[in-house]
């Protein structure tokens, strides 16, 4: 199975770039475009190019290991995330170890020795919601994402929710709605109560509750108690959304032609199963993964960034508002 | 910061266990109770025990690294065996390092170079789908988790869906259920096969289509066309099962009163949300993924299982077929 070794320059000649592309592409280094980037990577993989991790990491000191510190490996925020770090990561050849604290602070210590002990290059953190965090104490590159850290030095990249819930508001303005009411989830959740106050040309005040279906429908019957001549429900969650949805077609409300509805999230399983499929606001989460990657390999390069970077969300019309 | 170093002693005295009982508990081997295991792990993570794992590294030849190769790490059957690999590899100290291929034989090759080139110690396999899969070619300890390997000398840990399915049936037998009717996934899904060939007392022929919400819902219409006195409905999935109690409810058919449901899967999304909630399937997938890291860690100290371990899957009783 033995074949002769497959150089850097190989890939290059394969890609149609110069070796010092091939070469800052496969460490995601350097102001490459994607589609460079993909096509190196793939010429790497089609002629079986291994880069000699044990050698680069005995020269540079490297182990060329990056930990992913989750609060909740199984989460659906966590998830997307997750894979948006090992895509850039893996692009530089490096690997992803996975650390699954499960909300305990012991295991998240105890990881943090090991990861120390083991000598990984930088470590992404990330947590099941968006309050922010206090930072690690490690003497290594770390990114925070989704949840920022406390400290205004560090380097966070979260979803920018205020800038999501105005995309909704407008969206419906657009459409012609103006009495518009919200349903949410919890009033101690940072996420609901940013997405409320975001929320500017309301009917009545954001009614809040929980991230459930069965609230949605409750929350409908009280709205519609208190508000009967409302146009359009922005829902904090696409799980409330669905539960709106859903009542509003028990008790006969066309959606969207008298009730326009949005949810929050953009979970397939959510918006694209509602009857009718939600407008929804996506966050985009596999791109944060991808850029708090980013930041953690420019800071083990040795150019950290300091601060809370906030990437834009994005509305995604559906049936919900548009009709159809 | 520095601390005197903790030693392997010190976290035995805590447990109350002796030197060599911790040492097997933190290190994931031996015969011990779950409980111990757990004793000593807090025990060592209180006192802040670190083993030297560069030290250990080098005197073994070992890196107290696994890979786990997926085909999707977003995948909703992929996430839980991920979580119960990376905890029975954690609390052994081993570093889980997270191969996500996305379904693309190039990026799998290159991962699987890539981690050889590592020198992990080994490797778990898992996939998105049931169906058997070709065997990687690594000169490395291997265990395939959900999709079995087609070569019968390789280790798998699989779930046993006939006997899952079984337990369904008689289930409903129990309740005195007797025209029992399926509706289940793509006819080319091994699991939606293997399901409804184990449901031997069905009314009609199964009904094959989609893992979907929309399809349980059409079905219910094609299947009440046909046999009108169904008094029961296994489904192969949870959304299909919540889709056929929206329907049924749609059409004031009593679930369970009139008609029982079961769903398959037992995803709390959709099993907890459906109006009623389900009684479903547990495919005990956290298991499923400790079980494979355990054969994994027991084929890295040199006994390596051969053949498809069959986990039992686990009816959850609910309201869809209990009613209250």
């Amino acid at each position: 199975m033995k074949r002769p070794a497959v150089r850097i320059t190989d890939v290059a000649a394969l890609a149609g770039v110069s070796a010092g592309t091939a070469s800052k592409a496969l460490n995601n280094t350097g102001q490459l475009s994607q589609d460079t980037r993909e096509r190196v990577r793939r010429a790497a993989a089609q002629l079986g190019f291994t880069p000699d991790v044990r050698g680069r990491a005995l020269s540079s000191g490297r182990t060329f290991t990056v930990a992913l510190l989750t609060t909740d490996s199984s989460g659906r925020f966590s998830i997307p995330i997750m894979r948006g770090v090992e895509d850039v990561l893996s692009a530089g050849e490096l690997a992803t170890v996975l650390c699954d604290t499960r909300d305990d602070p012991l295991r998240e210590q105890s990881y943090l020795r090991s990861m120390v002990a083991r000598g990984v290059d930088g470590i992404v953190v990330t947590g099941r919601r968006t309050e922010p965090r206090p930072p690690i104490d490690v003497p290594l590159p770390v990114v925070y994402a989704l949840a920022a850290s406390t400290d205004p030095a560090d380097a966070s990249v979260i979803v920018d929710d205020a800038a999501g819930a105005a995309a909704a508001i407008t969206h419906l303005r657009t459409l012609g709605r103006t009495r518009i009411a919200h349903i949410t989830g919890p009033a101690d959740h940072r996420s609901a109560v940013e997405r409320a106050q975001a929320m500017t040309t309301l009917v009545g005040e954001p009614l809040f509750g929980e991230w459930s279906e069965q609230w949605g429908r409750q929350a409908t019957d009280l709205l519609l108690r208190s508000h009967p001549d409302v146009d359009a429900i922005t829902c904090g969650s696409d799980q409330i959304a669905r539960g709106v949805c859903d009542r509003l077609r028990e008790l006969s409300r066309a959606v969207p032609a008298e009730i326009a509805v949005t949810g929050y999230d953009n979970w397939p399983v959510m918006a694209l199963a509602s009857r009718p499929p939600l407008t929804s606001v996506d966050l985009r989460l596999e791109e944060l993964g991808r850029r708090a990657a980013q930041l953690l390999l420019e800071a083990i390069a040795g150019t950290p960034h300091h601060g809370v970077l906030e990437l834009p969300a994005q509305l995604v019309p559906r049936e919900s508002t548009l009709g159809g």
